[in-house]
């Protein structure tokens, strides 16, 4: 048995751990960071999960050339700029930041995450004088989330704490952003975890994968996958208590509630809808339908104009590549039946039922295929006029 | 040798056929039909390309009943609604239509075309005063194409006259339908071709699935696939003139001419974009990169905005799953080189002269990957704040 409650703010309920922001000037706003650190007393052990985009950025390949099983204590963050498609040169940036840092602090086996535009080289000497004005013993979670902003509307920050049996505790931290570009393969997101938890080394990339496919993975925006998706889990082992079962749970919790924050700041979005779908001829079957609906256009865009039609949802599943069958399909949303081989056509009552249930910020659309025993349940928002604008305006 | 001449007007450049449309009331503006006709005074030999999606609608169910190698003199087609996921009904619904037609005029295997909204059956007695009010006889390709319009901006017809070394001659004329959920893999979207060339019945559904491969199948608007998806052709043989090279690249040519009309009309595009990828490791890595980028979101938002960035491209090619190699690949805005290994990041010339290149209303983006020798092309629109408004405001 095991006691897991949520605390107030983000990565400073972590023993060991330091973080902290600034503003060199790439980001106009003054008064928001775009540098930002997270430290680590002790050298931790490291999991991540990156971007199945074929070109990653350089901060990513920079972490590959570490050995296989190094531990690090400094996790370097900047926005504005993504170090994507830079080359070689843009590694060399990367190790160019980390000797000036040597310089300041003993550090090991830094990593670095940079979110912003691609194609343009980091602007290195602009992101040294961080060094020289970063206070490297504050805990600021706050502004560490705020400087890796880019098109969010809000800082992301979640922390948990594990009570077992016996009264002894370890803690989850995390802050992460992300609002654009969201598809169930992760995009433009970065996630920093952080534990006492005396996790072994061997559970980390397990777990932190199997809460990736859970939350980020699950969650669409746009559809796209960007170069620079990274989450990581930074653990100091500090608090000398671990309980697999319980911190699995609470590592999914944190990932979870992050992925729901994102998708709640999708671009212009202004509702959250789970897609369930059960009775798939397999959980393959399940998670095809699923994922056509949460990025179909016409399903975004019916969500935004509260069309109770179930049109676009029946011709999406008819699309995915998924088998179906018309005489066995049933759609719900939240538990009203909208449509059943039996009782095909919307009829004035059952579609002022449906728009009532549409009018909420969250909702669930479930497909019951009846065929088999496959489910999956991704999650996706609407499309509105401002997913354009943003991104019309916005240089990614 | 031969030539190849564009006609004014549509279907009544062919001898034989007959074409026409009346209002019945399901359209609110009674000056466009929504009920519409093509009648051959002879049997035609048929062929016809469906939609993958597999929630079929039911006028396709009822086309695939007829024996394998039907004749038919007679299309019918209607606008507002689908006919689709209306189960057996909906096909007893067409047999009904056809039962009453055959009361007025006869006719052999009758086949229909339906688009509009899913989900409801057809309103057969108002679709029935049709058959009292229509001119069997006329020959207004014009109504007739203006009758299957749903959320287009335009009619869309066109007719070419074939000529021969000796003078000999025929003819091909279509209209066809569609604006918004255009795919590569065809949509939301009805063409009907007809023609006086002797084509034999083996040739024709051949060079229909590949005129389809080369024009519907590479049109993105949106990344959706419909229930109704259709493309036929018809052949009275009248003119007993054939040659299958030229017939071939006429019909090529009819279908291509219609699929730039339809991303033209895109759901509130303004730019037409030519995704053409070059140098891929094989055919089908270019078509992934290729369909990949006129589906994007992030792209066509970036067309949209006229950013020259071409990040949201690079980002693209490298989610798309084909093999890529940022040290191989060069990009290309019409002929401006715009990203080569060694030219990464975009001075203020190039982005001046990109952006002059995006300003026009169609362009080419061109992707070489240096790989090998894979080639695709695909054609793209932007995404506005009309395509939101249009689809938030439709009902499918």
């Amino acid at each position: 048995m095991y006691n897991i409650t949520s605390l107030e703010k983000g990565l400073e309920n972590v023993p060991g751990f330091y973080c902290g922001a600034v503003n060199v000037g790439m980001r106009p706003d003054a008064s928001q960071g775009d540098v930002a650190f997270i430290r680590s007393e002790v050298p931790c052990d490291i999991a991540a999960v990156f971007t199945r985009n074929r070109f990653q950025a350089a901060p990513i390949k920079h972490f590959q050339r570490y050995p296989k099983d190094f531990q690090t204590d400094f996790v370097l963050m900047n926005a504005k700029n993504a170090n994507a498609m830079t080359g070689e040169k843009g590694i060399q940036d990367i190790d160019t930041l980390f000797s000036h840092l040597a310089t300041r602090l003993s550090v090991q086996h830094p990593v670095m995450s940079s979110t912003g535009v691609i194609g343009y080289r980091l602007p290195v000497e602009q992101i040294v004088t961080a060094f020289e004005k970063l206070d490297f013993d504050a805990s600021d979670s706050d502004q560490t989330a705020r400087a890796i902003m880019t098109t969010d509307q809000f800082k992301k920050e979640s922390a948990l704490k594990v009570t077992l049996e016996d009264g002894s505790s370890f803690r989850l931290a995390a802050i992460c952003k992300g609002a654009g570009m969201i598809n169930p393969a992760m995009a433009t997101m970065l996630c920093f975890i952080i534990t006492d938890a005396a996790i072994p080394k061997e559970d980390m990339s397990g777990l932190l994968a199997l809460g990736a496919e859970a939350s980020f993975n699950r969650i669409s925006v746009d559809g796209d996958t960007s170069t620079n998706d990274t989450v990581m889990l930074l653990s100091n082992k500090q608090s000398g208590i671990y309980h697999k079962e319980a911190f699995s749970e609470a590592l999914n919790k944190v990932m979870f509630t992050l992925a729901m924050m994102i998708l709640k700041d999708g671009e212009g979005a202004s509702k959250l809808v789970a897609f369930e779908v059960t009775g798939a001829a397999s959980d393959a079957d399940a998670q095809k339908i699923s994922t056509a609906l949460s990025n179909s256009l016409l399903v975004k865009t019916a969500l935004f104009g509260e069309d109770p039609n179930w049109g676009r949802i029946a011709s999406t599943i008819g699309a995915s590549g998924a088998v179906c069958d018309e005489e066995k399909l049933r759609i719900y949303y939240d538990d009203l039946l909208i449509y059943a081989p039996a009782q095909r056509e919307l009829d004035k009552a059952r579609e002022a039922q449906a728009f009532e249930i549409m009018k909420q910020d969250h909702f669930t659309v479930t497909c019951d295929l009846g065929l088999g025993e496959g489910v999956y349940t991704s999650y996706g928002c609407d499309l509105s006029y401002d997913y354009v604008k943003i991104n019309a305006e916005y240089r990614t």
